[in-house]
């Protein structure tokens, strides 16, 4: 097989680019940890950051995040997007206020970078509605409806510009979604699955308190002065050097990876689980042609129950910890990644319970866990950043919109739970940085 | 056939009912005609129009609004549902501060009546997510990010109602989009295809800065003291009876009606022009079978080129003399028809350009000109509200989110134009008022 032949070369090479990452960082500026979305939330409710939207800030940013992701750590790249985009516009506007002096009014700087964090959502995924939507829930108040506009026009076109990239580099043959579905649409659930929705809605409510719970007490661990504390502090690179190890050795695909689908990439998991097969009726037998890299999930000896009970346990404390790392680092995607698994979960679940599907008007229609996926990851998103716009992007990234209803259900409920739990993520950061 | 056995009878009913409408309107409220949106955004804005938002209202505009529906003009009932659920809304809350003090801040009033706008256009197309943001657009300057969740929340219970009761009336098996579409969802369009959408994005912005116009010219003339203008002041039921005669009698589907598609109505109309079927290749040969209402498109001696020109221009100025009586009505529907009609038109000429299909990767796509009329109507009606989030609407109508990129390039420019040229529709009738 292409991988795992060379352990200890995977793990160095983790390692050292998780290093790089943080190192990079730590030269140029400590602010640049992190999302960046609870500095941006800062900034845009008056209070000045010095040399956080500079062009210094953005070269170390983009070398440390490349890095980051490289290392194959579940961090996401959304948050750090959000940042570059608005050093991006800040920059743009300092440099166009020689030219015109609409630049240089407060008012307008403000503006500015609300666009700015519209367009590194959108841009980051590819979804110019859900991006401008989630940028607005996640660093805004009160929003001016006339930056809607302008944060629309500049979304679209830049995830305009990173769709064509892709059609002239040959991965796509034209512009359609980042994470395709192919639900059928004539009948995409029926009414008797919606407990299951509002099931996965309140559990991802739940779930989504629960990870920034952890995420904020790994934070307060390693405030907590203690001799293992001190140490961490003086030898700086000794935490995530145990991080990657610890986590690149437990998802080394040959080894317990194989339990947990460890040789999936991010973008190869999203897209398994979101796919149109029904896993628990294929286990067993032999795979169907068409699997693609859906096949990682399938070990001879383990049900597939276990093996997402695996994935979502370990993710689950992974991207909790990992996401506390001084390395630029988003949580959007992991989340993402853990509510899809969970989604599916429930999905495989329905499809046990309901073996023939469900009987509707005489037709027997068959259970989609793969839409069950995608109902999971708007949710766990949404809990997790307290937003309801998770559910556009969801939309955007599979292309369909026929699961709308389920989905925003699922979304308000699990943004009811977690609401009445835990703040969200960013403000969860915001409170320890104050 | 069922419908035009009986010329007079039709134009009698549909004198009668405007009749009623626009009566039961005078006796209540004066205030009470039109659409309701550029009123909900003077309140919102912080003046105060008394018995506006009373019960007595509520009652006035939910049976003009029905009886306007019936008479068969080319009025929409999405502004008429934006009044009603802000009603709704402000009744509600005067009620409830019977028993809790949050209801009774200034604040909270505001809070209230911006969801109720949402959920006005929420539960009208059954678009939740569109609803919200429309909404938003049109009434709002500055928008309070809470109030984002709470409209979501509410236009999500009230767009599943609406579908579910659909579901439980036997109308559709399952909750699905009003204006479903079956779109190849593989290879939606190829990026040659881009210069058309942009020529009906640029076009609809001309079309709909013109539908502004053309309706204030109505209106202005209507206000212009001469002979005529005295004479239908002094009898204020003729102006609306001379239309509706002059209206029904031109659509009479035996009649005139034959070369405009007059037997359709509106929903009929865009589930046809939103269909898979290429028009100028089925005219000539026998109609093949699923062609459904679309047939009435076809006549054995008109080209679909001139049907659809005359639908065009007829429908164009009927909708915007239409909407100047004074009768609860909404624009957003029949512009919304309109821009179908333009895009379905743009997309059949690019049909018979290409007759094979467009080659791509040696494989040939044909052309989908139901995609073109889904765009052309986002792009109108954001042309005529200034809104971009006709974009949204357009996808949750049609379950289909494919054209994702083409429809926001579209909406961008067509907005573009018509911010250019003149105001929005809403703002033009707030000019008027003042």
């Amino acid at each position: 097989s292409k991988l795992g032949e060379d352990w200890i070369f995977l793990v160095l090479l983790g390692i050292t680019m998780a290093l790089v990452s943080w190192s990079m960082d730590y030269a140029s500026a400590k602010s640049l940890q992190g999302s960046g979305i609870p500095e941006m939330k800062t900034i845009l409710r008056g209070v000045v950051l010095k040399e956080y939207l500079t062009l210094k800030a953005f070269v170390a940013k983009v070398v440390g995040l490349t890095a980051g992701l490289g290392s194959g750590m579940p961090v996401g790249k959304e948050g750090p997007f959000v940042h570059i985009a608005s050093i991006c516009a800040a920059v743009l506007s300092k440099f166009m206020s020689f030219f015109s002096g609409v630049y240089q009014s407060p008012y307008g700087y403000t503006d500015i970078l609300t666009v700015g964090c519209a367009v590194g959502v959108g841009c980051c995924f590819g979804t110019p509605l859900g991006g401008v939507l989630f940028s607005i829930e996640v660093t805004s108040t009160y929003f001016a409806v006339r930056n809607y506009w302008r944060g629309y026009f500049a979304a679209t076109f830049s995830a305009f510009i990173f769709r064509v990239l892709s059609v002239f580099n040959k991965d796509a043959v034209t512009i359609t979604a980042l994470f395709r579905t192919n639900f059928r649409m004539d009948f995409p659930f029926d009414l008797q699955e919606l407990p299951a929705f509002a099931i996965i809605g309140i559990s991802c409510g739940f779930l989504g308190a629960f990870f920034v719970y952890l995420n904020r007490q790994v934070v307060l661990f390693m405030r907590r002065p203690n001799i293992l504390t001190r140490f961490l502090t003086k030898h700086r690179l000794v935490f995530p050097a145990v991080v990657t190890l610890v986590v690149t050795t437990l998802t080394f695909p040959p080894g317990f990876g194989q339990f947990m689908a460890g040789e999936l990439m991010p973008r190869e998991c999203i897209n398994s689980l979101f796919d149109n097969f029904t896993w628990t009726k294929i286990w067993g037998s032999p795979l169907p042609p068409g699997l693609g890299r859906s096949a990682v999930w399938f070990h001879p000896d383990v049900s597939i129950f276990v093996i997402l009970i695996l994935f979502l346990i370990m993710k689950f404390w992974m991207s909790a910890v990992s996401t506390t790392m001084p390395i630029p680092s988003g949580a959007f995607m992991p989340v993402f990644v853990l509510g899809a698994a969970f989604g599916r979960l429930v999905g495989e679940i329905m499809a046990t319970l309901f073996p023939h599907g469900i009987l509707f008007d005489g037709i027997l229609y068959r259970i989609i866990p793969g839409g069950y996926a995608v109902i999971g990851a708007a949710a766990l998103t949404g809990a997790v950043t307290h937003t309801v716009s998770t559910a556009v992007i969801c939309f955007e990234l599979t292309g369909q919109i026929s699961h709308i209803l389920p989905m925003m259900v699922a979304v308000i409920l699990a943004n009811m739970v977690a609401q009445g739990l835990q703040p969200s993520l960013y403000d969860s950061i915001i409170q320890f940085k104050k």
